[in-house]
């Protein structure tokens, strides 16, 4: 194995991070006007770069699609899942992951709202590559929130009759239909309406014990 | 005034039909491509028209995605608003149009799902007529999920403390929550899950009145 001199280390994290650079630009682009309408003329353009700059680091529209997704799937991990990983598992985490997630789109982590939202719509009746990166991406999410969910059943938070993969596509459901609310309605309560609403299902499938327990503050018991 | 002869009407009526013909197969393209990927160009290719036939009906490719979100509605409102509108105003009516909704998936109304789940978040964050007009669609139909909880408020079956607009919302992301589930993740149970879950929602506000009447069987008590 031949061993890196310093210029070279630097030049591959420096390639690297003019990777991770564009990739965020490519992300915000695919968020606002579409992951197929992410070319890499449109984003050497919007990077005022040349398009054979890009192409030495994407060599097609559709590796740059994939390598978009994966950005896109880094900065959603960082921003929401790793700070619910922080909280103790049951309702904590569960709430923190919702929390989180419905704050990345009020916080415009992406310029034009839920990229996955809308890469999912854009995509689903599209086979090919794309669309099987979008699926891995939503299932992996789904099985957070559903893990949260029966995580929160085994610490006896919630109740052992709750159907985890049910009550996790219910409140990923509320957080979608908020985000839409939010980002097509112009609705100002959106986020707020989506945690209240969330909060008042979970409060609903709760133990007694955990009624009465730490949460009963967040809860609002 | 000029009375039109039998070949002007003849004519006009053919035109018309051909205009439907044509924003039909135009519906089904957007709803699996997207309405951005709508082109009068495109259009004539899969229709096997000219382009300058196509023009004759639609000036622009902005005409023709106003034009086919319009015929969108009206196949929306004709499979899903009408058959509703034909119950009695409460949890019937209520119930129907959360079942055609579903229906309108599982029964491929749209080749690629929800048409206007697509286009709602394709558009969300381009500003211009095509997004008002979607706006419009989308205000619309929350507007009738919201009516119908109303009125199944002031017919004594669902609670009074039930705030209608939430209630509509949450009932609408269960349903786009299982389109999404179907169509990008295949999952067969999604549309059972969805009538299964909003039904236990409706349970949920229903009034005593409305446990012991003739609802009792849909709601399952």
């Amino acid at each position: 194995m031949m061993r890196a001199t310093t210029e070279t280390r630097q030049a591959v994290r420096k390639g690297e991070r003019t990777r991770e650079g564009i990739l965020r630009v490519a992300v915000d682009l695919a968020s606002v006007e579409g992951l197929e309408g992410l070319s890499i003329g449109h984003l050497a353009k919007t990077l005022k770069m040349s398009k054979s700059g890009l192409f030495a680091h994407f060599g097609s529209k559709r590796d740059l699609q994939l390598a978009t997704i994966e950005m896109a799937r880094s900065i959603f991990v960082d921003y929401v899942v790793h700070p619910a990983l922080a909280e103790p598992a049951g309702i904590q985490r569960l709430w923190k992951l919702c929390d989180r997630w419905i704050g990345h789109v009020e916080e415009k982590v992406f310029a034009g709202g839920c990229f996955f939202s809308a890469a999912s719509f854009e995509f689903d009746s599209r086979p090919g590559p794309v669309r099987t990166a979008i699926v891995a991406a939503m299932k992996e999410w789904l099985g957070i929130l559903t893990r949260a969910v029966e995580e929160a059943k085994k610490a006896g938070h919630i109740k052992d009759g709750v159907n985890a993969s049910s009550f996790a596509l219910e409140i990923y459901s509320i957080a979608v239909g908020s985000q839409w609310a939010f980002q097509l309605l112009d609705e100002k309560r959106a986020h707020r309406d989506a945690r209240e609403t969330i909060l008042s299902r979970i409060r609903s499938q709760v133990t007694s014990a955990a009624r009465r327990g730490e949460f009963a503050r967040l809860l609002k018991f």
